[in-house]
């Protein structure tokens, strides 16, 4: 067998450490002397990436251009933006170098982080943790009837990869209209699935837009004016994707006069949101601090994920969550 | 057709009341001076009620056992508890009324509330709601790993109902283990069921404890010191039911320890919960207004389901929702 030098700056507690130390051995593990904890961080070069045959974390892009070494790299997100230009998918291809994300380890989780969501905006749950109303108070009457059920409302999905899986398979009980938006349908999807050219009928009746598309240049941007007043008045809308998909200043106008009833952002531009920022004031703009993918255990995990590519790739076998 | 004259002292809006007036047409609805919203609000006896044979809403106990016509009492809540005393219970049965309540109309409510709570907990929602960090902040990775995921967690459920019913269909993509805890078990409930003798060993490794139990002799103070010292640490505790099931100063105290890590309350003792009530000072209690039940169309639900039982009534068929 090869030796597999692997270069990882993922920030790891001592015990998952020793885990990835165990799983990679006898081969090297490289570590720099600057971890990243998150694909939004900016990276540079570290000479360790010099003689490393795989990185596992978030590889800077001018070292993995310049290694002569690599042969995969296994981000340590699912987001791979800093990966995601044609200038890095054509020197990927033409020195055949592997890349794969860690979308199995976050799907679960970015899917519940929606989910709650979802419920919280149903059952006002903001408002309503912070009331205090007697059963004869006209007050405690309409904030029932504020309330919603999820039960058979109309969802929108964009984006439909690992996340949206997991959201259609939970949403089943809620016996909801679910429609997908794509680039491509594989028609393999379980559900209707519409277009980016052809998602307006749908997005005119949506009770819930849910917002996962990734960063590129077809989504910076996306959800603009034109959006938002296509949709229905009174819908919900949610980010789990990346900030840069939305036109802040729109959204900011389209709460403001409540087209939108209510929007639940777990990623924003910038990160965090400062808190003097317009969307900040506004009282049904809920923001959490892109932790959607997070979890109580999530590193062990992560490691477990890169460790069984890791054996896929030593016996030259097919490697999950392959993106390039 | 005998004539069966509909007493109903349920608040409706102007659409609503048309629509009850016109479903129980031909027959005369009686309206009292005082109407009542909630199953927790004290009633006083009505003279309209002297010559009802049907009485939907809240009736007065004392205008109901002096009523020489009365047939059928709808009760306009799932609980029912100013009628579950052996009192009324032999009172009815030696009358042959016949008692109905509209837990059909509140348990997917009910239930998605209590989804709310459980997913909320998970997602850390009142914390990262609050919280604005950076991806290179120490407190963006803690935040992250207090999450957890919902997935594959072990769920007690006290009180075998249609709320419960719900939630173990919710539950399903989730792939927890719940337990469920009824005074009989049926075989029919499609989980695994133990009774109020034999709970203990489960409630030692529950990671979510809810509580949906009615208020009756065997449940008043049911979760008390005992109880939560035999709760797995960390546990969540979840109370949809009704507050006087919950030894209050005993739930304190293991909020305060850290033995359970958080507890959801929609029902509590008084309601509301006074703002200067020790519960309100914990960071780890949250509580809303007994609004589980609630949402849009919950009045229009409500009759359409009293009418429902109306025509079975006029025919002779067996009601839905029948307690007693």
């Amino acid at each position: 067998m090869n030796s597999l030098p692997v270069f990882s700056d993922v920030p790891l507690s001592d015990v998952d450490l020793l885990l990835l130390e165990t799983g990679v051995s006898p081969d090297e593990l490289i570590r720099p002397a600057r971890l990243i904890a998150s694909p939004l961080v900016k990276t540079v070069a570290d000479p360790g990436m010099a003689k490393a045959v795989i990185a596992f974390g978030q590889p800077d892009v001018g070292a993995v251009m310049e290694s002569p070494t690599l042969r995969w790299i296994h981000v340590s997100s699912a987001g791979f933006t800093r990966y995601d230009t044609p200038e890095f998918r054509d020197f990927a291809k033409s020195r055949d170098l592997i890349v794969t994300n860690s979308s199995t380890v976050y799907a679960q989780a970015c899917a519940e982080h929606v989910f709650a969501f979802l419920l919280a905006n149903q059952r006002r749950l903001p408002v309503s943790l912070k009331t205090a109303v007697a059963s004869d108070d006209p007050g405690w009457t309409a904030l029932r009837s504020q309330c919603r059920l999820l039960t058979g409302q109309k969802v929108m999905i964009f984006g439909f990869g690992a996340i949206a899986e997991r959201l259609v398979e939970m949403l089943r009980p809620f016996r909801c209209e679910i429609t997908a938006v794509r680039r491509k349908t594989t028609g393999g999807e379980g559900i209707p699935v519409v277009t980016l050219a052809d998602f307006s009928r749908t997005l005119r009746t949506a009770d819930h837009v849910i917002n996962i598309l990734p960063e590129n240049v077809e989504s910076v941007g996306f959800f603009n004016e034109d959006r938002f007043a296509e949709m229905k008045p009174g819908a919900a809308f949610y980010n789990i994707g990346r900030g840069s998909t939305v036109d802040q200043p729109a959204l900011h106008a389209a709460l403001s006069s409540g087209k939108l009833s209510a929007a639940w952002l777990d990623v924003t531009q910038p990160e965090p949101l400062d808190e003097s920022h317009p969307l900040r004031s506004l009282e049904n703009c809920y923001v959490t601090p892109h932790i959607a993918g997070g979890y109580g255990g999530e590193s062990d995990a992560l490691v477990r994920h890169f460790l069984e590519n890791f054996g896929r790739f030593s016996r030259g076998d097919e490697l999950l969550d392959r993106v390039m």
